[in-house]
Parts: C-alpha cells; structure tokens; sequence
C-alpha cells in the first residue's frame, strides 16, 4: 500500500477521538444481556444518531439499520468525527424520502461495531483493555435487541416503521420476528431471512483472508505500532466483499480492460495494473482507515449466522409471527442477495395474509444500488411510510 | 489445515516424479521464442498426452486446451503420475463424445504450468535451479504458439479442431486468430474474447491472497521444507475461483445452511463451521497438493491478459482472422463467464459471414458444467466434429 503516513491499526472509532453527531446509551449497571451464544455482556454501550423530533405520543419513530461497515451516520456531512457523509445523505433529511420534518429518525451503530457501540476494539469490562480475541460471537438477533434497549431508552415503543438495506435489512427482519408488537412497518432492501451458502462461502473467504494476516494475531493486535495491524488480510477480505457489492456490467462500462497508465489496450506493458485491480486496492485501503478488522470478522461472521428461523422450529413458524405491513425491494442486477430472496420474503409473508409490496429496482449497479440509486429507492420508501399511518 | 503429513512445498510434477501418460517435447537447442513480454525463452518443455492414431493425410487430429488448473490428462484413470481422473475422462475415449476410434486427440499442459510443461517450478537454463519470481509474464498467446511448435513436431499442420473450456477456450480463440491456416474447426466453451473488469477482479483478489502469504517469499519458495509453502495464500485463491466456478442455486441446494456435525439448523453452537466453508477448505487444500503457486499466479495472470485484440489493431479486425466454422457454448448459470461472452463470439463471428452454431447448456452448475454436464456438452460436440469434415 501506497500511504504517505502509517495506516492505523485499527480505523475504530476509540474513546477520545472526535464524537462528531455521535451521542452515547450505555446499558446502565443491573442490565446485563444474554448473547445468543451464552455470553453475558454488561455495560454494553451504544453509539447512535437522531435526526427530526420524537412528536408527543412517540408514534413518528423511524429505525434505520446500517449494513456492514455502515455506522450510525446515516445523514450529515463528513467532518470531525465522521470521515465519510452519511450512507443515506441523501435520503434522510428535510423534505428528502424519510423526512425529517415528519419522521425522528434513529440510527445506532451495531453491537460488533466500531464506530462507537461496544465491539471487539471495546475495552473489556474486566480490565479496559480490548475485546480483540475475547469478543463474544453475536448475532443479528443480539444487535436486535441491544436496538431495543435503546429504543426503551429514546422512549419508543413502536416503531413507525424499520428500514435497512443488506445487512440492515436482515436486522428489520429480525426485529419483525423478535418485537412484532414493537414495529408498525418494515421496508427490508435487498436482504434475506436467512444467509445462503453462496453469502456464507464469500464471507468466510473474506475471514479467512484476515486469519491468515500474520499482523492480525488472532484478533489481539491493537497493541501494535502504527502501520503494523492486519490491513493487508483487511483489504483482501474488502476487494472480495466490493466485487459483490457490485456487477460485471458496470466493471465492464466503468473499467473494461483499461490499465493504469496505458493509452490503450495494445500497451505492452504486461506487467501493468488494471484499473479495475487499483479500484479494489483503492476500496481496501480505504476500508481499513475507517474500520476494524475485528469488527469485520464479528459483523461478517453475524450475517453469515443470519436465520430468523434459528431456535424458532421453522422458517414457516418463524414468519407467522410478522404481522406488519412489508415492502420488500430487489434489485435485478445484484448477484450477492438475488433478487429471489426478497420475493421469497414478499411471498412467504403475504401467504400469511399481512400486506405486502414489492419494488424491482432497475439499476445495473448491483447489490450497492440501495446506497446509489436512491432516486428508485426513496420514492416508495416515502409512499409506504405515509401508507402505513 | 487438517493434513496429517506435511502438504509439499510445491505440488508441482518435478522431474524424476512419476511419468505417468506424460510423453515431453523440448524445443531443440536452436529454437528460441519470444514471448509476448519481450523475454526469449529457449529450452521450453511441453508435456502432452495423446489417444488415437495419426490418420496417414494428418487429417484427425483434435486438440484439447485444459482451463486453469488443468493439465495434459484430459482422459485417463487416476494412478502413478496422475492424482486425478482425466479432466473430460467421460468425453474422451473409444466411442465417447471424442471418440478416439476417429480422432487423434492431443493435450498438452500449457506455458506456465506445473504438471510437466516449463513454468515457475522448472529449472532455469542458467543455473538448473526454478525459475521462481524470474519466471516472466506469459499469455494465453505465447501458449498457443508454443503449442504450434509440438504440432509441428507430431506433424499437425491444421487441427481438424481445437477444443476447450474456460482458459482453454482462451486458447482456442488465440489458435483461430493467430493461426487461422492451422484450424479446419474450433469449440470454445464457455469463455471470453477479452477476459472482463469482473473476471479480472477475481483474478487479482486470488493472486493478491498469494502475495500476502509470508510463505510465499516473492515466488522463490521451492528451497522451503515440507509443510512450509505458500500453502495458506493458495488454499484462499483457490477458495475465490471455487465460489466463481458453481452458482448459488447449487450451493443452496448442496449445503444450504448445514453445520459441520450439527443435526439441525437450530444448533446452538454459533462458533461452528458451515458445510459450505469446509467444502471450499476441502478445495482449496486439494489444490495445494497437486498444483504450484506460482503457476496458479502466472496462469490467472494470462487470463486476465487475454485479449485477442491486443496488439490487433481492434477486436473486429482480430475476429476477421477467423475463417473457420464455430461451434460456441455456454451456461446460463454461469456468473464468471456469463452465457452473453459466448453470443459475443457467435455474433461477431457470423457477421464475417463464417458458419457459426450456438449450443446453450442447461445446467445450473455454473462455470464448471463444461466439466460435469458432459451428456449436454459431448453430443453437440460429436455433432460438430463430423460436420466439418
């Protein structure tokens, strides 16, 4: 990699640095929770932003969840404490599709995360130093839940409605499944009830790109000098993660066979970089400043967990209990979450008679259109949220 | 990994290993080439295997290009010298597909390869010890011309057909082009004219796997005890191209969410393995033993270098070489190298006004249904071949 200055160890947010729109819930000290996996965490501390006014009898509460190396900064500038804009700058705002002049808009970075909720580059309660290899494995479910603490918290017991795309939306799912008398709505975007061995295989291999990181030290490396953590195994795990995100199409129109430098495809130079190659080194280096390998392995790992029917006898039964008008959104390019998997949510969901919508998103850009094309996305995500007043 | 011995450091085939079928041509002492990349090789080795007898015109012969990890043993048991069954074992042979009653068939390992043919692992002419990282860039192009040199020494002056799928559909195409006068007919399955911005992508993140491996020293590994080569950064490649090669509606049919010893998909063990990783560990550890890093480096490298238009002025110019009749296919289910690359190359074909033929397999495999689908892909072939007699 190619940085003037080391690159951190780890790109988490730490106590100290910049809070930027952030603001802080900790579990305050009698509530402990219990993971799925058994563990028992306590003081778990969760970062998280509002936008818009929670109205008098709190019915105008809006989730959004945030998918892998998202973070609550769903809306604002970059800036001080916030390297990037918002993941949905664009659609969360005043007048914008979630309208904040209407909607108190809530967004809370994961458990798993590091950008402010306790993760893996968290101190440990037992002797402040981090997690690393001693953080437990979560769930969707766990993330859920801590959600819910959070929403006690803001004082929100419903939830107008719960809205993610990817990772965020398996988080909807789970929140249909676990708090059904705690949502009124749900808008999942290209998600599934359950991680398919395809999801599963891609983000093992991203793991296992970090596991072999010499610098990742089994997850205990945040003592190291600057320059000296896991990035190479983080950058790996990343360029596996971009090509999916994205489409053959628009490699192909954006990329093609162009190489750095080159004024055509007859240069000689063989031994040359495609673009499309510095593209993804560009995306992995630019992951790690901004994230923890740690964090990526807990959160892929969380998605690969993935299964609304786990622990509930079957997928049927576990459906059963979303009782909430749904709308579900595909897009027909994204080989990732194919669009099938959303259908499936829409059919399997509406077979039980609760109100369902669809929307095919037409965009070539794959499983990243959710976060691109918010001229398809937005619109009906403003139409459904009026129609579930 | 699990082995109980040490894997080598290199499963390249080294002199002195098991022959096998394995017959070798080496370039006399006055025949260098020069590659694509300037370098003037001399001394090559082309390991090759044959079936079928020379009719006395050298009217029948058929040439069999192998995809990336493949090698000469397209038909043939497993045994001394070949780990593995031939790679079209059930196409190739007395009344199969390419029935070697009739046809002369020939496959030689390519330029760059590690099962008998000059690549990284064999000894440089200058000091007899592996080439290593001074092994230079080849390409799909240099391969075919060093094939041109063994069809010379069996006294092949045209190939009834050149035959392949994937990276030897690769070759088949730089055959048609750069050799139009040497080819009567040509199958290239599944493949490309120019590899893609995606299918690079793939190539890049499976080499970078590679560079990041410690063990791999820059590509002069081959003086390591057993045990100690690149063994992790290959299994992570190989583990890359195994998702690209199937599709996920086999993966979900085959491993769906299955755990490692766990009876039901409710196990509670969170920390498990899915059946799914084990399957692309299974692969990834299999390749370590039977192939050579560096190959696997210098092979993908060729692929994504592959352009028959490079150097041609334009692809349409490139395609206006080929005179003889085509027979394309190609996988719907084939994400890598999707079914439209193939029309590509019927359409651009028969706009030359040259007889074209289209056979779409349907099989939900994916990529490697070239290799397993053989009841589809054998009889259009048998077909194809009598036709252009």
């Amino acid at each position: 990699m190619a940085s003037r200055t080391p690159l951190p160890v780890s790109g988490a947010w730490r106590s100290g640095d910049p809070v930027g729109q952030r603001r802080f819930f900790t579990f305050p000290d009698d509530r402990k929770m219990a993971l799925d996996n058994g563990t028992v965490m306590s003081g778990i501390v969760t970062a998280f932003e509002t936008w818009g006014t929670l109205n008098a009898d709190a019915s105008n509460a809006v989730l959004l969840c945030h998918a892998w190396t998202g973070d609550s900064h769903a809306s604002g500038r970059a800036g001080v404490g916030h390297p990037t804009p918002g993941w949905w700058e664009s659609a969360v705002g005043p007048g914008l599709a979630i309208d904040t002049n209407q909607w108190f808009v809530v967004c809370a970075n994961v458990l798993g995360g590091c950008q402010g909720t306790t993760g893996p580059s968290s101190p440990h309660p037992d002797d402040g130093l981090p997690y690393g290899s001693r953080f437990p494995v979560v769930t969707i479910r766990d993330m859920v839940r801590v959600q819910a603490r959070l929403a006690d918290h803001l004082g929100v017991s419903v939830w107008h409605c719960v809205i993610g795309g990817s990772m965020g939306g398996m988080q909807v799912l789970e929140w249909a499944v676990t708090f059904p008398e705690r949502v009124r709505s749900l808008i999942p975007i290209a998600t599934c009830f359950q991680a398919s061995a395809q999801q599963i295989a891609w983000g093992s291999i991203g793991r296992r790109a970090i596991l072999n990181d010499p610098k990742w030290r089994a997850g205990d490396y945040y003592d190291a000098s600057p320059g000296d953590g896991p990035h190479e195994g983080l950058s790996t795990a990343r360029m596996v993660a971009q090509v999916t995100f994205r489409s053959d199409n628009v490699f192909t129109d954006r990329f093609g066979r162009a190489m750095v430098g080159a004024q055509s495809s007859s240069d000689k130079d063989l031994g040359g970089k495609f673009e499309v190659e510095r593209y993804l080194e560009y995306h992995g280096e630019k992951l790690v400043t901004r994230f923890d390998a740690n964090s990526y392995m807990a959160i892929g790992k969380a998605m690969d967990l993935h299964d609304v029917a786990r622990g509930r006898n079957s997928l049927a039964a576990a459906i059963k209990r979303i009782t909430s008008p749904i709308l579900t959104m595909g897009i027909w390019s994204d080989f990732l979450y194919p669009e099938y998997q959303q259908l499936q949510i829409r059919d399997m969901v509406a077979a039980n008679g609760v109100r369902t919508e669809h929307i095919s998103v037409d965009s070539p850009h794959g499983h990243d259109a959710f976060l691109i094309d918010l001229d398809q996305v937005g619109p009906p995500i403003t139409r459904f949220l009026q129609s579930t007043l």
